[in-house]
């Protein structure tokens, strides 16, 4: 373990670290990752993470559990906060961030369970519906183009560690997707049947859309079955994030009591 | 209706909408709202609204449907895109926004399905959380104190429209919550029964906690039934409204299936 103190605001760790913090895309050409904060560290360590470098403030540095937290990467860069703030992309930084190597993206398992998004924009809704796949069992989430980078620092906070447990593939034309070989199932409106009445089929793939847009044509053409959430309380509309979540459970539940 | 053309950055009309734009709270002094964006205007007035004011850059003022919509409001005020971002507390600020007034806050409706809120912190996960009450038919949502400012404009954004078909009530204390009488049922990882297979009352109200902290200990005591969400996935966590949803669909789909 080294731990290093740094104070010039160029040094070249330092310009790194804050392209990967506040560049969503920076990832795809400088092969790191930046995840903020000890709560999100601290989940991608128990997950078997190892990262490449810890920030941390000086502050930070003088308290036990962070320090600790920091000793698992090789290298830590001790900072002042304002140097700290520098780096971050956050309103209220942190007192701790790692990088990582990009995981090399895997292929398309076929048959498994999964989540397609569908050019969605919103990083929160995405890392959300990463987290909620991670937990109700689905383990394979497919980006289309167009969907906000999985990778980026937003997407990480707001998937609280559940990336480091899925399998991800983005950047994926909906020609793509015939290498799932599963039933894709799409929420829409205009559905077919209703969430709870329905069969779901077993493994699938739920296909998530664009916030405003929904699920683009080509795409829907493609789906076995469009199903509609029930609304008791009218025809209001559901934040897409908690359409998957919702989603994800029913299927999750269907297998848990057996049918 | 009145249409007026406004270029002075310290116009009144402008100031108070800035304040209201840019701090959560300044309703409460104010007494008014700030709406932005096309979507959510059209939903508020969809749902009966009529802004006391609205609030358009001159190029939207060319455009047919926003005009029609603007002019919802009894009086509008036309500014350049500079000075409309001079208001917006958005990063890429919308083309029109509305004032409205605050509704008078309501009583707590007795033996009302209801949604307790402890102290979330996050305005676009109060937001959700608003949406999918409203569409899954929990018609009251009751927020304790040191939760996100309801009619926030954060709030109103992730909302979606959901306030105007909502019964509001903010500032609770615990102890107010014996007005509901209703069977309080709160998620958590130490349950008495997983979602799935537990006996759920109807109606009750469902309490989503802190972000970081959950439900607070005197709320939790008073809660007649702590619920675990099945998680197939492993020891992930969800995302509170990502929680909430998943629980308010299942209280209604026992109701839709009759059990």
């Amino acid at each position: 373990m080294s731990w290093q103190s740094i104070t010039a605001r160029d040094n070249p760790n330092l310009q790194r670290l804050r392209k990967l913090a506040q560049d969503g895309g920076a990832y795809r050409k400088l092969g790191g990752l930046w995840l903020e904060g000890d709560h999100l560290a601290r989940a991608a360590v128990q997950r078997g993470v190892r990262p490449a470098l810890a920030l941390i403030t000086d502050g930070a540095a003088a308290d036990e559990a962070l320090r600790a937290l920091a000793d698992a990467a090789p290298k830590v860069l001790v900072v002042s906060p304002a140097l700290f703030k520098t780096v971050s992309g956050l309103e209220s930084p942190a007192q701790i961030g790692f990088e990582l190597a990009l995981p090399p993206q895997p292929r398309i398992e076929a048959q498994a369970d999964s989540v397609v998004l569908d050019r969605l924009q919103d990083a929160g809704n995405v890392g959300t519906v990463l987290r909620s796949a991670a937990a109700l069992g689905f383990r394979q989430v497919l980006a289309l183009k167009g969907t906000a980078a999985l990778w980026s620092p937003k997407v990480l906070r707001a998937g609280m560690g559940a990336h480091f447990g899925l399998r991800l593939v983005e950047g994926l034309s909906v020609e793509d997707l015939d290498a799932l070989k599963v039933p894709l199932l799409a929420t829409s409106s205009h559905s077919d049947a209703l969430l709870h009445e329905a069969d779901l089929p077993n493994p699938c793939a739920w296909v998530m859309g664009h916030e405003g847009q929904g699920v683009a044509e080509a795409l829907m053409r493609r789906c076995a079955l469009r199903i509609g959430i029930p609304q008791p309380g009218g025809e209001e509309s559901l934040n897409v994030a908690s359409a998957a979540s919702i989603c994800l459970y029913e299927s999750a539940r269907r297998r848990l009591v057996g049918r």
